[in-house]
């Protein structure tokens, strides 16, 4: 196969089962939101030394989040008994820690039967001040902090997914290459349900 | 005390004791350097539920890098037990995978006397290609990878450090003290040697 | 009106009937493209000082830019006098000086019946070395330059628009309407058409 | 000359004679100083066909800026008779506007003998309720904004510099060499009272 006089060799790739969560996080701005889903998903490189993979999946424009708020969907890749341990640390940790921030359930956005649901229970954090409301549709537990309200569901989706997959880039030299990685990395950011979770 | 007509109550804060490295890391550009640092630093908020605690400490200026190259120095904090596994986990999943990087020692630029050193021994993924080097007044193992090489030393540093130390600002609303936040971690981040590593 | 608790007074705002032309620029990558894009809007933020009242309106997806590149559409509001002058200077000074740029009329993406195009002539720049071609379906010029080949248009399609229209956010204190204004500029840039050009 | 296996053939580069003013913009957080100063020195490449060339200088600490915040010097090159009316223009209508802003002149921390100072009077912006005040020893007008207070020193040294200096990187393929441009402009980029004003 050939595209724009480059040569595309489509044989196979290592692919490996994985179970996937997909939160959203929304929060008071976009760079708010942003600053706190990256965190949540650093050190997420590969399972063979990181304790997930995981990476910013897309933006959420606040039309399509339940709290009205802008948002980015996340991806938390790790085996079935792992994840849910993940899901709980990455949101608790670096989640409910950064200001002004909600989290909803993102799967159902994307697929219409989500398999299996895992809890994730942060409101006894709370101390007895939490309180249960509905935002959006959404059944969300209030819990307060000294930023003011962490908001966040407590059920997540998870369904099975494919971590794995590559291409290897031929080129010239080094950075003809690199440049070359950059522009599929643009490129698949834009596919949603998909993210390249090793750095650049 | 009173500055810029800002009430300051100096009582104490809640401090633990932790040990630290501080990894340099270099890159082709700074924005590849950021972007592998930033990785590395990830899913590091406390150590209650992180296997870490991490952060960017400052922008290194090639004048002062072993290689002549841009890069950033890191913090990566946990008990000493943990401390190497922490270390060799994060630059060999989040550093040696990203493009044109090289990693040193940056802990005695700010110490004089290095306590211990722990061993970061990464050149076994060469497969027997990786060879000895000298790069800068440094000994590194230079191991060929698909995107060129990687270049590290093997030997970091570590120190005691103090984890913990915190404020509350006082503000009129939820934005103004967020703001105010905002523009004390920009301060922080210019005082060499310290992190903050909750979002924003 | 209410919204959230925030009483809006929708009363009238000043507007200035303005002419605007909206270039696509697209590059090898998304930062390329935006790097080209930022400096082509500077210094517009106003034509009471400024030559003309620009801004970046949105990402445009590989998918649905002419060359299959990733690119941003910007607008330039001038006076239908002073607007032919504004895009040739804005577009040979900013884009066609960048690496690896394209420039399309992204105008009829947005609007079905274009009232009027303006020449924006840059192929002399090419000494007789410019060559025309098609690039998706677009008549272009090819200008080759020192960093490779600069592609563009040389029609672009204006249309009469609205410059002005504004808000008052009254906050508690500065920094709570600081951040509600940012909040506000986000919800805006998801808005086809619209820029808002003073910093922030 | 050879350095790092590249050869560098030092010949000569066309320089044009210039007047440069360097103010230093502060604001209450680091991004809000960059976004203003990245608006004012917006559309300003070449004098070919901007009405001047300028770019940021360099980051300026709190410890160094008059009023204690963080802050970025910018540089603004035109011919002399053009100087005084880009400075008024750009500080006026892309600084007075965005959020928390303050300007002082920076030149005097570059250069010991300012020769020759140029008068940028915006407090009548003011209309009769601005004020003279003191900022960090320099004498400034306070203005009151929609926002809060524009604070401004009103003097600006300018100095004589060179326009132009250029080097060509001639490279295996168009992004080796794209890629080697923006090492440079990195490089370029930690040397005080030098800018590189095209876009990347």
């Amino acid at each position: 196969m050939e595209l724009n006089g480059v040569t595309i060799d489509d044989t196979y790739a290592e692919g490996f089962p994985t179970w996937v969560a997909r939160p959203i996080i929304t929060a008071v701005t976009e760079e708010w939101a942003y600053k706190a889903a990256l965190e949540a998903v650093g050190f997420a490189t590969s399972t063979i030394g990181c304790p997930a993979e995981a990476g910013i999946d897309c933006f959420v424009s606040p039309d399509e989040t339940p709290d009205g708020r802008p948002g980015y969907a996340i991806l938390i890749c790790a085996s079935k008994k792992k994840l849910k341990e993940q899901v709980v640390e990455r949101l608790s940790e670096c989640v409910l820690t950064a200001p002004t921030t909600a989290v909803f359930d993102g799967l159902p956005d994307l697929i219409d039967d989500v398999p299996e649901k895992i809890p994730v229970k942060l409101h006894f954090f709370g101390d007895g001040y939490e309180e249960k409301r509905e935002v959006g549709g959404r059944t969300v537990w209030a819990i307060p902090i000294m930023e003011g309200e962490y908001i966040g569901e407590e059920e997540f989706g998870i369904v099975k997914g494919v971590a794995g997959g590559n291409f290897f880039i031929m080129g010239e030299n080094q950075m003809a290459a690199l440049m070359a990685a950059q522009a599929a990395v643009d490129a698949i950011s834009g596919v949603c349900g998909v993210i390249t979770p090793f750095p650049g």
